[in-house]
């Protein structure tokens, strides 16, 4: 039987008409390259993003085209937000710090039909201009004053094109399923892949996040996201804060600056923040360093990777709560987010810490589960480690121009319609889930899981590594062993037996690695991070010892 | 373009899946007929759903049949609410207190397959079993030990069912557009219409209704429906308080006692509650009277009638925020709810209170307009006042049985796509909504409307009126002129120039009644209410004096 409820389609215009509606006197604060402090209201906000739709319309761009974006934090990409998504277009945010290779190659396999860049962007479009001659027009997201000199033929200015427009402008009613963003997703290995949301996933999660016990997205915030626009949509917050009408302070091009952030937060009042690791020791290194305070910055939601347990602490002595959350660009991005529950109001700090050390606990419209290499769920004893699965609203079944099938090749989704993360975790009793590995990195031994990770931490700690990676070898026996593979700070000695002998303080007797090989350093990739596939390769015939 | 993300269906089973996992050791709390004290855990609940959807199995229930609950606020019912729409079935919830003849035809028309009643409504069921023969089954929602004696044959125990099968059960997955529920709605002429629910639109529901400045819906609350789950679904309480985790308090058929509400407010700690002004008169009257308090009772949501000022400033003095909030059966019910915005932090307690006083502000996914007699909107200036019509995924689209078709008789949304509430209301500059009439109430005077309520309240403050009834009636040169109708107290005196002399204090010329009639009492329906249609039907033939 068929419900007798209006069939409204989910669309990201609806957040768009009803802040205007109800909040057109919410500020948005915004530093770009043209203007250090811009601000206006969610009334004038509104009103260019119509005539940003006929922008777009004039440009010639059609529902369904891909719009391209370059661009940092600030009003005018929120414009682009809504303006591209609201007309039926696709608002693909490209990260401009990208090899130009690859931005090149999303470019093109996204077939961008106009891209809008920033300012600072220009000079690596001018770069790239033998490469680009499918996109039809390109944007400088700036005013007359500040164009740049180009060599390039079909370049026109943002604030020209959008005095030539009027604001009449009806948002078009369209299939919720219909594509309303997209963004590149670049692992170890392979091309860039794509991943395409929904008006209907973005307002899910829109409507999911916000809840009280998710990130508490309210108009008495006042909320600054710091993780890029072009990073799985500013982790959805340009959708949440303009839904509930926060006011928004848009860092600009100047996110892993200490000082401005600082200034920001003081100045505008911030409430609430988000952002990953690297900007946040950014910011306490300033604060430390400069005396100063965070007066009412309640609570920063940090993600992209674990936070280490430090930074933590660290806001802590300023008086601000770290939230610790785990997602991905395939998972829009929240999949779990730190909060307390019922019966946790009297934690000892250190007990709370450590709960914030763990990646948080699942958001309603994701199931979340952990199984081991035969698929076999896992339990919730926060002890067994297993693949973590996910499924929900948000999550892609697929990526851009790649298989649909599920559990074939190319799709993320398995067979029986989960999307295998890649990360390895587990969950507590309470629902706290944890990252311990990734898939990859795991080291398969007898039918058990160590975590590689695990290993490092506890081989770090010793005063005599600086650096250290576990990776598994070839074992007769067990299939695979634990090798831990350390680099020695400047100076030191030591053997393999003491290290060993070292970690058994802390960890179980069947993650020991059975041998230490000393390196001067490890291999790296482009973005900082272990590459294990590079030390594996390197590795590749090392036999452990004693094996009869 | 289409996106390439989870087709996941919104599934009122999800909720109950998700409290399992998240929240298992989450209470539920009841006052039942046969315990004064029942509780239990989320996860005997989640287990007692699938228990309770086998047995819908066994008694022949097939997906999309509808089941009637003619029951109170408890874990039975809310296992109900679960396992019937879980498994596909429609939850009809019907209110005991309406007129036999009403439940009989409301059976009759949803045709119900199964009934389960509480054991407080078997009386009623045997006085009416003759009008039951197509119901195939009656479970009463008891245990064994309190069975009452029946001449019916087809009469089985809740208890008993439940201990005979298995909590083996996989929730089904199906279209969100399947009806869920179904609620009956009687207005002042003609049958009970019925409206149904989707697992969408309640699922958006709960979403949108749990915001931070919706009704702020967490784990860390201890939540009481006192609005009973067969008005509107209890408010939507039932899905959103068990998909954030919140402990629930439900007083059963206790709900119009202060006594027993202030017991379990204080003993089971109840932070937030919900329910029609009457029920709160009754409870504060009972803590005057018992000089008792609520000790972290924080709000209350006061709907389904216009909650008089009195009652805000009496909450005011035991530490609670009254949240009032404005919605209909057909509305799911949410469309606006009370909730300061950003600057208002420093309102006086009278600036506090008169905003409270109004229906609140719109909830993200409704859409509200107001409109005059051309359907031409008005302005949100706190003035103009027109008929109320709202749009969103959670709206009925028609009446179960009735005309789909919009704009035709029987349809309840316009040829635009708009829902006509009947309701007439100003929404001020910052978005809040206040009620002034009913659109049939409503006094059309020379292309103006003008607000019988607003005559009436302005009436009964005259020390000498005792009720008061505006309505209109012809004009040759206005159409439409107001006639106040009224009572007077025992013994008084006093002419209609005098009132009329009186009402000029607060009335705006326009809207002064023309004559003023003195009759001994006033017209109600069966629910206290005035009834105008009445009053205009005595009054047909009424002639204003002094007309040329």
């Amino acid at each position: 039987m068929q419900a007798l409820m209006m069939n409204s389609q989910l669309m990201i215009s609806s957040i768009l008409k009803h802040a205007e509606r109800n909040f057109p006197e919410s500020e948005i604060v915004s530093v770009t390259a043209d203007n250090p402090r811009h601000r206006y209201t969610y009334k004038n906000f509104a009103k260019r993003s119509r005539q940003l739709a006929n922008v777009l319309e004039y440009l010639g761009a059609k529902f369904g085209d891909r719009i391209g974006t370059l661009a940092w934090n600030d009003y005018r990409h929120l414009e682009l937000y809504y303006a591209i998504s609201g007309s039926g277009m696709v608002c693909h945010t490209i990260n401009p710090k990208l090899f130009p290779e690859q931005i090149v190659y999303i470019i093109k396999h996204a077939q961008d039909k106009v891209l809008f860049v920033d300012l600072l962007v220009m000079p690596l479009i001018e770069a790239l201009k033998s490469h680009l001659s499918d996109v039809s027009a390109i944007v400088v997201m700036t005013d007359k004053a500040h164009m740049p000199q180009t060599s390039l033929s079909n370049v026109h200015c943002y604030e020209e094109l959008l005095a030539a427009q009027n604001d009449d402008f009806e948002w078009p009613e369209f299939d919720e399923h219909t594509a309303s963003g997209m963004c590149y997703t670049s692992g170890t290995t392979g091309n860039p892949k794509g991943v395409v949301y929904s008006h209907r996933s973005t307002l899910l999660h829109a409507l999911a996040g916000s809840l009280p016990d998710v990130t508490n997205a309210s108009t008495k915030e006042t909320c600054m996201p710091v993780v890029p626009m072009f990073h799985v949509n500013a982790w959805g917050i340009p959708y949440a804060s303009v839904m509930v009408g926060s006011k928004l302070v848009m860092p600009g091009p100047k996110m892993a600056d200490g000082e401005t952030l600082q200034a920001l937060i003081e100045s505008e009042g911030v409430t609430y923040s988000s952002g990953v690791p690297t900007i946040w020791l950014a910011l306490l290194d300033y604060l430390d360093k400069s005396k100063t305070t965070l007066s009412k910055l309640t609570r920063v939601t940090v993600g992209g990777a674990a936070c280490p347990r430090s930074i933590i602490e660290r806001f802590l002595t300023y008086g601000t709560t770290v939230v610790q959350g785990w997602g991905m660009t395939e998972t829009s991005p929240l999949g779990t987010v730190f909060s307390l529950k019922r019966g946790m109001d009297n934690l000892s700090e250190t007990e709370m810490v450590d709960l914030q050390c763990k990646q948080g606990r699942g958001v309603f419209g994701i199931e979340m589960r952990i199984v081991d290499e035969n698929n076999q769920e896992l339990p919730w004893d926060g002890v067994a480690f297993g693949a973590l699965k996910v499924k929900g609203p948000w999550v892609s079944s697929a990526y851009y121009g790649m298989s649909q099938e599920p559990g074939s090749e190319g799709c993320p989704v398995d067979e029986h319609g989960w999307f295998d993360t890649g990360d390895v975790a587990t969950i507590d009793p309470k629902g706290f889930m944890q990252i311990t590995d990734r898939t990859k990195d795991v080291i398969k031994s007898g039918g058990e899981w160590v975590s590689s990770i695990e290993i490092e931490n506890a081989a770090v700690s010793h005063p005599m590594i600086a650096e250290a990676a576990a990776i598994g070898r070839y074992h007769p026996k067990w299939t695979e062993r634990p090798l831990l593979v350390a680099v020695l700070v400047e100076g030191a000695s030591v053997s393999a037996g003491e290290i060993i002998e070292f970690l058994t303080k802390t960890l179980h007797k069947w993650s020991l690695p059975d041998d230490v090989v000393f390196v001067k350093e490890l291999p790296h990739t482009a973005t900082g991070k272990l590459n294990k596939l590079a030390l594996r390769k390197t590795l590749e015939d090392y036999q452990f010892p004693n094996l009869a």
